[in-house]
C-alpha cells in the first residue's frame, strides 16, 4: 500500500488549527513546489536547501512589510502527511496574522484546501487506506475514551488489517475459480469447493460481529443510550443526579432533536452514557397516567440500557409489568432505591428480582456498583475489540455479507463456477469499497467533504 | 542582552493552540528535563539523541495505551522561545486527546504552564526585553493592520532599542557625576553641564513624542473613536450605514459599557474606527432638545475625530456653535451631505466652512474622499513611527521625564552633583523599569498573568 507512486497537486494551504485565541496558530501548506513558495516569502534561511523534518526561525513578509516571526517546518516528498512537498508555518495566533499570511499564498499561486483536502492527499498516495482516512476524522470527534480508542484502533489500521487479509483469501478463491473458468468446457476444479465453502464461513463469521458491533460503535460514538424507568417518586431524577454528582467532570445537557428531550451525557469508566429523556425524569411525570407510560415505552425503545428503579413491591409491580415488554436485545438492571430510609424491609425487596442493585441515590450508597455494572454490559457487548462505528463501512459490510451468503448457497446448491465467480467478485468488491481499494470521485468527495478545513 | 545566561526551572506543559475543532493541536512542553520525559511517553525515534530543530514522527501512550500518533519537535537549550530545552507536540485536534497527553506530563513531574509562563520565561532568559514580551500578547490581539504593524515594530525592538540607546547615553553621565561624588570636596565637574543639559533636553524631546503618542496607540489597539455629530434629519444614520457598507469585510457591534451605548467599529484602510453612541445617532435624538445637545458633548468628549454633519445653512449654525467648544487636540471634519438633492445650493453650503467634504450619503457619492481624509488624520497623528500602546509604559515614560524635568531644574539652579545623581538615578530607574532592566517579582507577576495560557 505504501508504495503508491506520490502525485504531487497544486499547492493548497490552510489553517490547521482551530481558529479562536491562543499562542499560536499552524498554517499547513502542501503541493508540488510548496517549499519554493513559502520560501519565496521567507526570511532567514534558505528551505528549498533544507532537509525534511527540519524547523527554521525566521519572518514572512508581504514583500514590503513583515507580517510575522515564525517558525516553518520543512516535509519533504514523501515523508510527509500528504507525502507531497509540505511546509508547516507556525505563526503567533492572531487571526489578523493568519489572514494576511494565507493572502499572501494565495498572491503566490496557493489556493484555500478544501475540507479534508489534505487527508485526501494522503490516501490518494497510498499514506493509509480510506477507512484509516475516516478514523482521522473520527479521532478528532472523539470525545471518550471508548471513541477514542475504536478511531484511533482504525487509523492504526486494526479494522483494515482484518478486512485485507479476508479479501486476499477470498481473492486467492476467486482467481482458482476464473482460472476453471478458462478452461471452459473442461470441467475442472482447481478450487476445492470445501475449501472454500470454510472460507466463506470463516469470512461470515468474522464479518457477522463486525456488523453487529456497528450498534455499539455507534453507542460509543453518542454515547451509550441508557433509561431510568419507574414509577413516580421512586427516586428517578435523584438517582441522575446523583449519577451526575458522581461524575465531577463532564456533564452536558444536549437538546436533543424533538423539542421537549433533554439528554444527560456523563463519562463513567471511560464510556460515555447518555441518560433519555432526562426531561421526562426531571419533570417526574405522573407513571400511571398513559402519558407517563407511553414516555417510558419511548424511552425503553430508544435504549441500549434499561435501569428499572422501584423502592416497593408496588412500584417492583409497576416495572416488572413494563420489563416484561423488553425486547431480548436490550440489557437491563433492577435497582432498588431508598435503601437508607426502610432498612428492614430493604432484604426483602431485594429478593424481588434475582439481579437487583440495591442503592440510595439519596445518600449515594451502592452507586459504585451500579455504576461498575453499566460499565461491564458495555464492555459484555465489545467482546469483539474492532467495533465498527461508520455507517458506511456498516453498510458495505452487510452488502459482502449477503454475496457471500449468495456464495454458500451457490455451493449447496452446485452452481456452476462462473455463478460463484460473479457473486465472489461482487463480494470483492464490497470490501474494496470499504478500505478505498475500489473507489469512484463521488465516493471520495462526499467523505472528505465531512471533515474540517486544513485537515 | 542575549548573553543572560539560561536558567532552566522545572517542566511545564499547556496547549498553545485555541482550543476547539482543528485539525491539530500543539502543546508546549519546556523546562530542565523536558526532553526525556517526553522521550519517556515517545515511541518512534530516541529524543534525547535528537538533534535541536528536528521534528519526529511517533506515538504518544500512556503506558498501557496508545494515545495518538504525534509529530515532535525537538528545540535544545539555548535555541529555543523559552532558551530552556523545550518539546512541542503536534497531535490530531481532539479535546479528549490533549487532556490525555497533559494528564501523561503531569503524571511524569510536569505541570500546567501559568498565563504567560513561556514567555516570562523567555525574557528571565534574555530571549527579549520586556516591551518585546508585553508585544507578544499585543500581537496576538491585534486585529487591524496598524495595531498588529505597532504590536510587530515592539516586538521586534523598535521602542526598546529607542529607549537602550538613550538610557546608556544616561548611565554615562551618571557614572561621571558618581565620580564627582567621590571626590567629595575637591569641587572638580567631570560632567560637562552644558553637555548634560542637552543630552537631557534630547531626552525629553524623544520622549515627549513617545508619551503623546500613546492617545493614538490606545486609539490604534482600541479603535480611533470618532463621533457623528449633527442636527436631527441630517443624515447620521444613512452616513454611519454607508460608512459600514463601504467596509463590507469587518463591521462589529459592540455592547459598552453604559446601557445604552452601542458601538460600532470597522476597519478603513488598515485602521480600527469606533464610531461612538451610534445607538444615539441611530435613534437620530432630537438635536435641539437639551438630551440630543448633551448627548453630542459627551460624544465629542470622547472622540478622536468629529465628524460635523450638516445639510443647510441652518443646521450648518447648530454645529459651527457646537464646534466651536471643542478642545483644540480633537481633529474635526465638516461635512456637507444630500449634496445630490439640492444640487444648486450645494456650492453655497460647500463654501460654509474653509474644509469642507460633499457628500451624498445617500447615494454613496463622496465617501471615498471622507474614508481618504479620516484615514490621513490618523496617519497624521502617527508621524512618529514608534507608538506607545501599553498603560504601563506610558506611566514609566511620565516618570521618566518629571524626573528628567527635575534635573534640567536642578541645572537651571546650579544644584550640587548629589542632587542632580539623585534625579539621573531616578530617571534611569523609571526608563530601566520599561524594557525590564530593573523589574520585580511582583511586576512579572502581574504583566504576564495577562497572557493567555500555554502562550
Amino acid at each position: 500500500m505504501n508504495t503508491t507512486p506520490v502525485h504531487q497537486q497544486e499547492v493548497i494551504c490552510a489553517l490547521a488549527t482551530p481558529s479562536g485565541v491562543g499562542a499560536i496558530a499552524v498554517i499547513r501548506v502542501s503541493g508540488e513546489g510548496s517549499i519554493s513558495m513559502v520560501n519565496a516569502i521567507f526570511k532567514g534561511k534558505n528551505l528549498e536547501k533544507a532537509e525534511s523534518h527540519t524547523v527554521h526561525f525566521g519572518t514572512i513578509s508581504d514583500g514590503t512589510d513583515i507580517i510575522d516571526e515564525v517558525l516553518v517546518t520543512v516535509f519533504k516528498t514523501p515523508r510527509s502527511f500528504t507525502k507531497e512537498d509540505s511546509i508547516e508555518i507556525s505563526c503567533h495566533g492572531s487571526d489578523y496574522i493568519i489572514r494576511q499570511i494565507l493572502k499572501i499564498l494565495i498572491s503566490k499561486g496557493a489556493r484555500i484546501a478544501k475540507p479534508g483536502e489534505f487527508t485526501q492527499r494522503a490516501f490518494l498516495n497510498g499514506q493509509f487506506d480510506l477507512v484509516q482516512a475516516e478514523a482521522v476524522a473520527d479521532l478528532i470527534a472523539a470525545d471518550s475514551q471508548s471513541s477514542h480508542k475504536t478511531a484511533l484502533n482504525q487509523l492504526r489500521g486494526g479494522f483494515s488489517k482484518k478486512l485485507a487479509a479476508l479479501r486476499t483469501e477470498l481473492i486467492h478463491f476467486a482467481s482458482l475459480i476464473e482460472l476453471e473458468l478458462d478452461f471452459g468446457e473442461e470441467d475442472v476444479e482447481f478450487a476445492e469447493r470445501d475449501d472454500l465453502r470454510k472460507l466463506i464461513e470463516h469470512l461470515l463469521e468474522t464479518i457477522a460481529p463486525l456488523i453487529e458491533s456497528f450498534d455499539l460503535g455507534n453507542a460509543i460514538k453518542e454515547g451509550v443510550p441508557v433509561a431510568i424507568i419507574g414509577s413516580p417518586n421512586v427516586g428517578k431524577s435523584t438517582l441522575l443526579n446523583a449519577l451526575l454528582n458522581e461524575e465531577k467532570a463532564i456533564v452536558t445537557s444536549i437538546a436533543g432533536t424533538t423539542r421537549d428531550v433533554i439528554e444527560d451525557t456523563m463519562l463513567l469508566g471511560g464510556i460515555k452514557f447518555r441518560f433519555i429523556d432526562t426531561a421526562g425524569i426531571r419533570e417526574t411525570v405522573d407513571f400511571v397516567e398513559s402519558i407517563g407510560i407511553e414516555r417510558s415505552i419511548a424511552a425503553m425503545e430508544k435504549a441500549d440500557i434499561v435501569i428499572f428503579l422501584f423502592d416497593s413491591e408496588e412500584t417492583f409491580r409497576d416495572i416488572k409489568a413494563l420489563s416484561e415488554t423488553l425486547p431480548a436485545d436490550k440489557h437491563f438492571l433492577f435497582v432498588l432505591n431508598k435503601i437508607d430510609i426502610d432498612i428492614n424491609s430493604a432484604p426483602r425487596l431485594y429478593l424481588l428480582h434475582e439481579e437487583t442493585i440495591a442503592i440510595s441515590a439519596q445518600t449515594q450508597s451502592g452507586l459504585g456498583a451500579l455504576t461498575t455494572k453499566l460499565i461491564a454490559l458495555v464492555h459484555k457487548q465489545s467482546a469483539t475489540d474492532t467495533v465498527v462505528t461508520n455507517l458506511r463501512h456498516y453498510e458495505h459490510l452487510q452488502k459482502t455479507f449477503n454475496s457471500l451468503t449468495d456464495v454458500i448457497n451457490g455451493l449447496t446448491l452446485g452452481v456452476t463456477g462462473d455463478f460463484l465467480a460473479q457473486d465472489i467478485r461482487l463480494s470483492l468488491h464490497h470490501l474494496g469499497e470499504i478500505t478505498g481499494t475500489i473507489v469512484t470521485d463521488d465516493l471520495l468527495d462526499n467523505i472528505f467533504s465531512k471533515f474540517c478545513i486544513g485537515k
